[in-house]
């Protein structure tokens, strides 16, 4: 008998965790809650009824759902029995989901309930799905379904084994919804989603004390699931066993209780989300001192980091993308209480990298730049966990890996200590008077003025500089801030050598509302298209 | 240009250490202090070196030395550049240390002049050694030197590039002095390491928020770098780009010294070192309440644990094997100040698994038994990082990896929290009156009287239960303990049933102190002899 090659699969974190886990519960809110050993029963039945399905090694299974316990059974079920999870953003355009679901060949639909009248709306264009499951209540589009999810795990044996497979073997695929073109494809591997977890659990341990998955803790998450991985925590969160809560539907109020309720220690979510939370009201008075939270999808406001701070949640910054799986670096650490500048500073800047991705910024033409905390370049990565390419699509794969490096797209800073600070998305840099100013400077700096509710600067076309920056600003009375009172911020910084002059503020734009991406991102296409 | 297929490297744990450390220095006690950018930089010159030396991929370069900086480059340098890294344990004896340098071939020794008399002594009788370079004072032996360690990389380029090269590429040996038979060579991959390293880091982890590899802490080994990678925290502490601290030959008083004066938060040792510091005089008005440290090579004395915790040392158990690279499980966690005794006994148990390490009890037919925390079975493993045999040794390579499970030899419960308790040696189990008692379980028990310093119980021929039990005890005060009084412990375990009625006590050695192996375990074998 020779070793046993042990594979990094996917199911393998599944029995680390249910080894460890005592009598830790998944919470599904609403739904139910349960133990460990159940997921794992459920997980192996689910892979039990895919193979009854006929479900084939390399077939893809399609989730639309909210954040539940069916989810995380899918996170491991279906890669389990070989086949590729793909992750339904149902924010899409109908026209996008169908795109999406015909370019996998998706063969079977998991799908929820409410999301019944999409499915049902899409069904006559998708070309490959054979099968559609209800998740839960199948008398929503009645007709429609093939089966139901409850059933067939119910038919299924709680004994189906794992196998063992090629590690290099697909395992998730979703879809980045740039701001413009078609939908890109995105895929990972058991092994790379594997080495995302151990990076993930060993990078916030690195980082301190208060930012960790922990087995005594409960990690929740507020980015959707179909959102790359829920950033790849539900994993993490099974392997170290931790209690976990799942909450369906984002209702800010429902999060809320959730947290104080279930005691949540970990989530994550993006700026909006953090807002929406910290102005709900009643949540003032709610005790949010033992959340920790990894901010992500955009940059966090200085603002919006030191309210959080003060209300008590240990928040900081996480940097990641689509096409890395998505964590690249985290910014965890540092005492929760300590409201100073350099804290709140260092909490929404991008952090350091996680342990095993190499980070680089380059030039305009790959050359290597100094990590002095000055040059601003290209961030680029080699790593273990990062998209092999855009499915089915060569020309826009090699771009993305042009000099054997993958691009970020995103302009960014490193300081001897390794500490990233992104400067900007290399297209919404503006260029102005021979020099790069960072938009992303400019809207902390303009966030810092108490009328401003939120805001977003572009680069617009310039007769004289090339371009000059526009702000697009939501005032928290609804009344319109003088332009001068905005001027002085952004002249202070021009003053102290924090900005070059061609920022000097000539006009700005009030507006009810900003424009979002189907992520949540502040959509700057949009924004382009209003200034004309 | 395709995406950039990461292997996992050693020298990748590296760069990524260096990428974050701010100005964590590497400090060497009495030879040198340097930060992080020069390690990458004397590693990189280790490896322009061995290139100089001609050394081929797969190529043996054995080390003979204390725990230095030099050790430290080695453990990155050697396996970067394509060689495989022999640690030699020092304390064997000259005849192993003979077969296991010709057994490897290895090509080139790094050796400390401290150990130069004992190179030169086995010099005539190895096979394969071409090149000998000393490490520090050429002086000592100097005629025997092809080279010394330092002007080699002096003459090297600091900006040497690191190859990529498969990842199951051998990355180091060395060999295990089992209680019989000569020494058996274990050897292990460079994806393997990488995946030991980054399992201990999110397995302390999840632990709690004591006992944890945190990139503003300092690390010490106290268990020596030849011994099974300094059980792996060396790379650990790199990757976390942590302040180390390499105490050269082990001394207590100085151990406690660097302890104090350099503020190490994490170390591990066996027990037999933990008593010596303990024990140190002085050592008691010293400030050990920021050292979290592992223990292992042998159980923790329930005795032991409890003084190390009230001298405010965060103390727990580890459960590894030369075989196992070595971790298998940690029982980090828990509260420091707590020294009640559920506490202090989680704290001597061996831990949950590490993250991916799959652990099972089985019968003698491989029937996998209960995690009831009540059945006891040999401890088998699969795991990313375990031997793939014993080096050119195919029947002993079978016997370990019989059934497709790693035997580790010890016999153990585990609970339904995953918590694993071993209960003996397979081998040291007492078979007495048709059932099995724990040898470990005795010496607990008679530990606690506190006369004892020391106990070692092992099995003697008994012509009716087939053996029976006779514990070698080093009294405390030098004199005999009153037989009764012993039995008193043993004959109150008999009682509530946690011990076999076949446990009782019927004789007891008084030795001045008992025999140990060469890495410091109980030598049972040479208590078989005494009591023969």
């Amino acid at each position: 008998m020779s070793a046993y090659p042990y594979p990094l699969l996917i199911q393998k974190m599944l029995l680390s965790g249910v080894s460890r886990a005592a009598g830790a519960e998944i919470i599904s809110d609403g739904l139910t809650r349960y133990g460990y050993p159940e997921l794992l029963q459920r997980v192996r039945r689910l892979v039990g009824a895919l193979r009854s399905m006929d479900v084939q090694q390399g077939d893809t299974i399609a989730v639309m759902d909210w954040d539940t316990h069916r989810y995380l059974e899918s996170f491991f079920g279906i890669p389990a029995a070989g086949a590729v999870l793909q992750m339904v953003n149902v924010r899409m355009s109908p026209e996008q989901i169908i795109y999406t679901l015909n370019k996998t060949r998706a063969k079977v639909i998991f799908c929820n309930a409410d999301f019944a009248p999409l499915l049902e709306a899409v069904l006559a264009h998708l070309d490959h799905a054979k099968q559609l499951i209800c998740l839960d209540d199948a008398s929503a589009g009645a007709s429609m379904w093939t089966g139901s999810y409850e059933k067939l795990l119910d038919a299924a044996d709680p004994d189906t084994p794992f196998d063992d497979f090629d590690e290099n073997t697909r395992a998730t695929v979703f879809f980045t919804t740039g701001t413009t073109g078609l939908p890109k494809g995105v895929y990972f591997s058991h092994r790379q989603l594997v080495l995302h977890t151990l990076s993930l659990l060993a990078g916030f341990a690195l980082g301190g004390p208060n930012a960790r998955f922990s087995a005594d803790g409960t990690y929740m998450p507020i980015t959707p699931m179909f959102h790359v991985h829920a950033w790849g925590f539900p994993y993490a969160a099974t392997m170290g066993g931790m209690k976990q809560v799942y909450p369906g539907r984002y209702i800010p109020a429902n999060l809320l209780r959730l947290i104080v309720e279930e005691k949540v220690t970990l989530t994550h979510c993006v700026p909006t989300i953090l807002r929406m939370l910290l102005d709900e009201p009643g949540s003032e008075s709610m005790d949010l001192s033992r959340v920790s939270m990894a901010i992500g999808g955009s940059a966090l406001p200085y603002a919006l980091a030191e309210q959080a701070l003060q209300r008590g949640i240990d928040v900081y910054t996480g940097y990641g993308m689509s096409e890395a799986c998505p964590i690249i670096s985290i910014a965890a650490g540092g005492n929760t209480v300590d409201t100073s500048e350099a804290n709140v500073r260092q909490r929404t800047r991008a952090g350091v990298a996680a342990p095993l991705m190499e980070m680089q910024i380059v030039g305009p033409d790959m050359t290597p730049l100094p990590n002095d905390g000055e040059a601003a370049g290209e961030i680029v990565l080699r790593g273990p966990w990062l998209t092999p390419g855009y499915l089915d699509d060569e020309k826009a794969s090699e771009a993305l890996w042009e000099g054997g490096w993958m691009h970020t797209g995103d302009v960014g800073k490193i300081d001897p200590n390794g500490r990233l600070s992104i400067t900007d998305r290399l297209k919404d840099v503006i260029k102005t008077g021979g020099e790069w100013i960072s938009s992303l400077d400019m809207e902390n700096i303009l966030s810092r003025h108490p009328q401003v509710a939120e805001v977003a600067v572009i680069g617009v076309p310039h007769p004289q500089w090339g371009e000059s920056a526009l702000p697009f600003i939501v005032s928290r009375t609804g009344e319109d801030i003088p332009l001068a009172e905005l001027a002085e911020l952004i002249d202070a910084c021009i003053a102290d050598g924090s900005l070059p002059s061609y920022a000097k503020l000539k006009e700005v734009r009030f507006v009810s509302e900003i424009p979002k991406t189907s992520v949540g991102k502040l959509d700057k296409k949009a924004l382009r298209q209003m200034a004309g």
